[in-house]
């Protein structure tokens, strides 16, 4: 057997571990009694448009159209659906033959990363950052250079990630809104990215990739998003329905290469090839054709943003530091010991499961997946209140 | 980027590759006027009890808990459910703590696979295979080693499958019923393949697994599929139920590891530390209780055994020469000419997408999907004789 998949398989991701002890939990003292914020699962359900476009497809299509094999990059009639609402939204050329659906964000990632990377280069991913990056990294033959995000706003560090470029480097992973700090990187500092990757890029006569992992980009309370292939080329997006739609356990997203990346037909027959290796091809067929009923389908982020101000008003009057979100449902909560596991264990006797930073990346914080009900982030104040007087 | 993902994704499997040619030419003169035999998409639409129970789920279910995430692993409920019908039908011990819900078949290997797999380890595949094999096993890191099936029947060649065994070997993968021969390996061979395994175990002081492929395992007429995990303990079953249900687009199987497998929640942790590493964490949600709600429901595949009659009835009347097909919905049929490839686009003239076996490890033959409508294999009755007078 592979030990390396092994300590994998027995680690498991941290916040799978919170998700699972939740679940224990619940069933013990009631659901209604624990405080998840362990996981970025959306309390708020599928639109409306969705559902119906399901039953819809459900009962008008022919069930051997419906659930027979697409093209493996997709049908292409939502293939140039998806372009086309790209096109619509960030004003920038989409080419159908430039899409390939994928199964979820992470199919995305490990795709995306398998065709561009060879054994041994390197990845740097601004820190903190989803733990799954490093994995996926892995996964490629890849190294991740974790390069830390500026304090406190947890913008983009310019200078740092200058720093860190190689002759190895070939991609640098962006995730905005982030997760976990909320940010969202400002078009001045991503314009400052693409001058100095494209600097770089001269300097080293290699391609360097911005890697945009996009699943909250429709979670956002007021702030621009920069779409980056407005001002990088080489760059390549992964988004996934998850999120914004609701949709987080129906594994559906896309990869996107704009034209305007050097040899894009080249990258995307690697995406394919990547596809083609690690099993990824054809995402489900159901989900390929409701997403592509959907795509002006917005989600009502409105329940988050009232939970984000009820959490982060809350928890600043109570006496806890943290970053305020702009975007994504996520708030990065400085730990009130150095040891963010220690405090998490803490907190657990508060029945509040609160992911600690370490896994990201990052020390001495904590993540709160704020995308639960509102109500259970009023019953959990007090708990919150009485975890930060122990401090005290 | 990745050259050899470029290579792949160019290249793309002669498969998909027909399958695209198919579509084009469709377009071009009409579907009812192509003979597409390129792909393994049933024919059979879904039964009515999956589309009912996706109505039902979808009607019945609160989206939030629909559409989000399950464990990693899969729904637990769901598990059971897989279980209780795996001890029923086959009379094997089944742990639901040792399945895992993927993707569908691919998942199910690559997952399998780079559990199992170091760099450099051989995986044994007797050929002709389905083509992606190769790909999965080197994505693991593997060496794929061929070792023919005998003719003119295409059983298990045992000797032959001992003598290719090396202290570097960790896998055999078998698929009964067989793409593309629509053999099923019988009983006694699968005894003497599991006592050759034992004995090699034993003088390698090594684990080798026998990891069997069986979306075809209900597509039969007549024999007996013998169920592997009966037979011998390190084996790991992948399971789809593209076939079985009409579903392929929608991509749902599992992997199963009977515990009598030596380790066997090693085993199990190396599976789910795999589908972390490759992406393929909590398979498609509303799939999954999908699945759940139809363990036992089976297909309907009298119009195959149709189609398998009228079809291996014919061409062996008009000259060709094919293997009698016992399962799956494939015929193995001899090119007339030594090239198979070349054969196959002689029969484009006639407008036949047929597959060459090249890429099964196999020269000379051709796979026919005979998953289509009865109509279609009437209709093209007469290509298949036009083409064979050609060689006469």
């Amino acid at each position: 057997m592979n030990e390396k998949m092994i300590t994998l398989g027995k680690k498991r991701s941290v916040i799978r571990e919170l998700f699972e002890y939740g679940k224990k939990r619940k069933a013990l003292i009631g659901a209604e009694n624990v405080f998840d914020f362990s996981i970025g699962n959306p309390s708020v359900p599928t639109p409306q448009a969705v559902t119906d476009a399901m039953k819809r497809l459900i009962s008008e299509t022919e069930p051997v159209a419906l659930h027979g094999y697409t093209s493996a990059q997709g049908d292409f009639k939502v293939r140039r659906k998806i372009a086309e609402s790209i096109k619509r939204r960030f004003d920038v050329d989409a080419d159908p033959e430039l899409i390939y659906l994928t199964c979820g964000a992470a199919a995305s990632l490990t795709v995306t990363l398998k065709a561009l990377i060879n054994s041994g280069e390197e990845v740097i991913v601004p820190s903190p950052f989803f733990p799954e990056y490093k994995v996926f990294t892995e996964n490629a033959g890849g190294r991740l250079i974790s390069v830390p995000l500026r304090r406190p706003d947890f913008q983009l560090d310019i200078d740092a990630i200058k720093g860190a470029i190689t002759d190895k480097t070939r991609a640098i992973i962006i995730n905005s809104p982030n997760n976990p700090t909320g940010a969202i990187f400002s078009e001045e500092r991503i314009k400052q990215l693409a001058a100095v990757l494209e600097d770089k890029q001269k300097e080293y006569k290699n391609d360097i990739y911005i890697i945009s992992d996009e699943p909250y980009r429709e979670l956002t309370y007021g702030a621009d998003v920069p779409y980056i292939p407005k001002y990088y080329g080489n760059t390549v997006i992964c988004y996934s329905y998850s999120k914004s739609l609701s949709l987080p356990g129906e594994r559906i997203g896309y990869i996107f290469i704009p034209s305007t990346a050097n040899n894009s037909g080249e990258m995307y027959a690697a995406v394919c090839g990547a596809g083609r290796s690690l099993g990824f091809v054809c995402a489900p067929s159901l989900l390929q054709y409701t997403v592509g009923e959907c795509t002006e389908t917005t989600p009502n982020s409105e329940v988050y943003r009232k939970n984000r101000d009820l959490l982060y008003g809350s928890l600043t009057d109570y006496g806890y530091e943290a970053v305020p979100p702009d975007g994504a449902f996520y708030l990065f909560v400085k730990s009130p010991e150095p040891d963010a596991a220690a405090f998490c264990e803490r907190a657990k006797k508060y029945e509040l499961l609160l992911v600690p930073s370490d896994d990201f990346g990052c020390k001495g914080y904590v993540r709160i997946s704020y995308c639960v009900s509102t109500e259970q982030i009023k019953k959990s104040l007090p708990a919150f209140k009485a975890l930060i007087e122990e401090y005290k």
